[in-house]
């Protein structure tokens, strides 16, 4: 059950988080709530940022991929923490410039910028674009040329890797929406056409293999793939990458039968690897970047909701409905994601059996988790989700009319503050006229 | 391609949608951008409205489903026709009330009221609570207590019918998160509860078998089982509940491939064996109520996007990127639910090829759909995605960041005028401190 280190229970028997007491912090923002462990967030920055410096050298740099969770506190965290940011569209970069965040360390991704968002990105100071074909090379440089700037960008080429993850969530397959195909050699056109464009300087490589990868392999097949291309384009155009960022898709564990991954041990197993092979291919090790995003904030975030009823199907199974669901966290309608859940009220206690977990929304696929050991569960109960820092807020919804949940910090020192407020019924209907 | 008649094709060549062109339409507006035909809705409710009133009597009612969207020009339209509604949440209530609508025609649905929804919603004046279970039944009885009241409400149960739709969509089978099943007795139990209790007045019966659905025989069968319930508790308790709801779920066209139902005729077949069966049980007719949500709203929207990029990997397949995306239209990432789409420019010209056709968030599974038949798209058309009425807006999310579209109506004189305002950067923020 304790799957993650910032869980454990109070002398009164509840569920802490962050050593705070969970029952008591639902109590006093209502729920559904979502709390953030800020410590263990910093404490995942720094865990990038120093090995990947001491494994690549000082110019190395963790991204912190803005789409896991996005909210102005989150960028002011990243900046204090000295982290890049990668951002996918202009409302992420909106909100970094509310928080302050500076932009010269944000790169620009997605597979469809719009116009508009290069020009809106290029006049706030974007320091890279990652470019995801050659329509949007174009587009970039255009637009640079009309802000009289020379603008750097990275280049997203996928290197053919099958990470063997869930179906909409595996990106580095030669079939993907994203990048520009090195085995047909796409790629190879995409990087001569950069270099004979006036307006924008390229930096070098970027590829993403997936995402909630365990495997060790994937990621050092891919960076060798990024590495003999970048050897290939330098025999072939003297152009040597000085840049060469990884992506992110380190796994998490959400469950006690997955591992709890050694970030820095990868890291370093993979510069190691990536060392040997610049010396064989005669080429100087690039500057590293990385995109971690659920690895930062998965595990830093749990959700809380109250527990309605419970109903009891003989034959069939037994549902705890709580009163959130799909609408803040969709991952189970869409992916089937494995979550531990606890009765906050009383974790210890033995369990009496097995239970779906029910969100609130008018639609049977709104589920939580299936099969959940649960110490019967009362209506009153808090039940705790844990690992729901990622891509659960990022994706929520007002499916139902049901309102966003409030996002509170909880600081080293153990003080609780809101980071977000929940969302209103007025604000639900702002725009409506 | 022309699976609804409110499409068309103007002189020009482009695509006409409820007879507006639809190019010019995104021009004003931008994209993504959701269109609503008005008069289509209208016509709609007038269809569900006559056809049960000459096949069940003038007290027949159409509840419509809030879920499949909801905003208050919406809510506005079902007061005009004389449409009841069924609601889900205190945030759909909320609407209502602001849009006008007289709440003694609704009637409040959802496995996990809160007991601050129930109070709501009494002081409200709501006409119904449709119980999913014995707790919430005694919630409510609780709370008229304290208000004083005689409160209406009918009990949802489970028939036990497969109706082999999609998974996360199919609610009438005996496992379901939803309401009370017969077949293992628990719905007697159910009414014998409701029966005893002071302040609920019990009306009758609720089923819901699931959605898109298009046999006819799961209706029939699910009115049959119902019907021969109400006998039965006529039997044991004496009791000959006054209304049945029928629940929603006829199917609507999404593709060439499906049929167009004719709902006028669906209903008329479910009445004729109604009344047959209620003569042979000796029962008086119910009253009857139907959900339709789906079926009003669905083929009366139409979401407009503009191609960013055409990527064509030799050897795998053809992607056409769009600026929206599961954020605005998560069913395909949900349910690889089929969609018909076609160039608003150019609708009539010859396909060039198949297209996935992939939204602008940084997932590979954002896909609106795939193996599309399209004429050559080019960056700046217009893609024009049919029949997005229904569960597209109600479940669109801010993820990555992309501010939900604005809704248009375009009225029976042809007139277009905003519904809903395109969310701002400004309003993403709003509660972020």
């Amino acid at each position: 059950m304790w799957i993650c280190e910032n869980l454990s229970v109070s002398p009164e028997g509840r569920l802490t988080f962050a050593g705070q007491d969970t029952v008591i912090l639902a109590e006093k923002y209502g729920t559904p709530l979502m709390l953030l462990d800020e410590t263990r967030i910093r404490q995942r920055c720094r865990v990038y940022l120093q090995t990947m410096r001491e494994v690549f050298g000082a110019d190395a740099l963790p991204l912190y991929a803005s789409k896991a969770l996005c909210f102005k506190g989150l960028y002011r965290i990243m900046k204090e923490e000295g982290m890049g940011i990668d951002l996918v569209s202009s409302g992420e970069l909106y909100t970094a410039v509310q928080a302050g965040y500076p932009l010269e360390f944000a790169y620009f991704h997605g597979n469809n910028k719009t116009d508009a968002d290069i020009r809106y990105a290029m006049e706030e100071g974007i320091g890279y674009f990652i470019c995801d074909n050659s329509d949007e090379l174009d587009a970039v440089n255009a637009e640079a040329g009309r802000q009289k700037i020379r603008q750097k960008v990275l280049l997203r080429l996928t290197p053919g890797i099958d990470p063997h993850t869930h179906r909409a969530i595996s990106t580095g397959k030669v079939d993907s929406k994203f990048g520009v195909a090195i085995e047909t050699g796409q790629a190879k056109e995409f990087v001569r056409h950069a270099l004979a464009l006036p307006h924008v300087q390229l930096m070098g490589y970027h590829c993403h293999i997936g995402s909630q990868i365990f495997e060790y392999k994937p990621f050092t097949d891919a960076a060798e793939i990024m590495l003999r291309f970048l050897a290939q384009m330098k025999h072939d155009f003297g152009y040597e990458a000085g840049e060469l960022n990884l992506g992110g898709g380190m796994g998490v564990r959400y469950i006690a039968s997955q591992p709890q991954i050694d970030y820095a041990a990868n890291i370093a197993g993979i510069g190691k690897i990536m060392k040997d092979l610049c010396a064989k291919l005669n080429v100087t090790m690039p500057r590293i970047l990385m995109e971690p995003g659920r690895s930062i904030v998965a595990d830093s975030g749990l959700t809380l909701y109250t527990v309605g009823g419970i109903k009891r199907i003989p034959g069939f199974k037994n549902y705890v409905s709580v009163d959130g669901g799909m609408s803040d966290n969709p991952r189970y309608a869409l992916y089937q994601s494995d979550y531990t859940v606890v009765v906050a009220d009383r974790p210890l206690a033995e369990a009496d059996g097995r239970y779906t977990v029910a969100g609130r929304c008018c639609e049977s696929g709104d589920l939580i988790q299936e099969n959940v050991l649960l110490s019967s569960p009362r209506k009153g109960d808090r039940l705790a989700v844990f690992t729901t820092g990622a891509y659960n807020y990022s994706m929520s919804s007002n499916y139902n009319r049901i309102p966003r949940p409030p996002i509170v910090w909880i600081a080293e020192d153990g003080a609780d503050t809101l980071a977000v407020r929940r969302e209103s019924f007025e604000d639900m209907v702002k725009n409506e006229l």
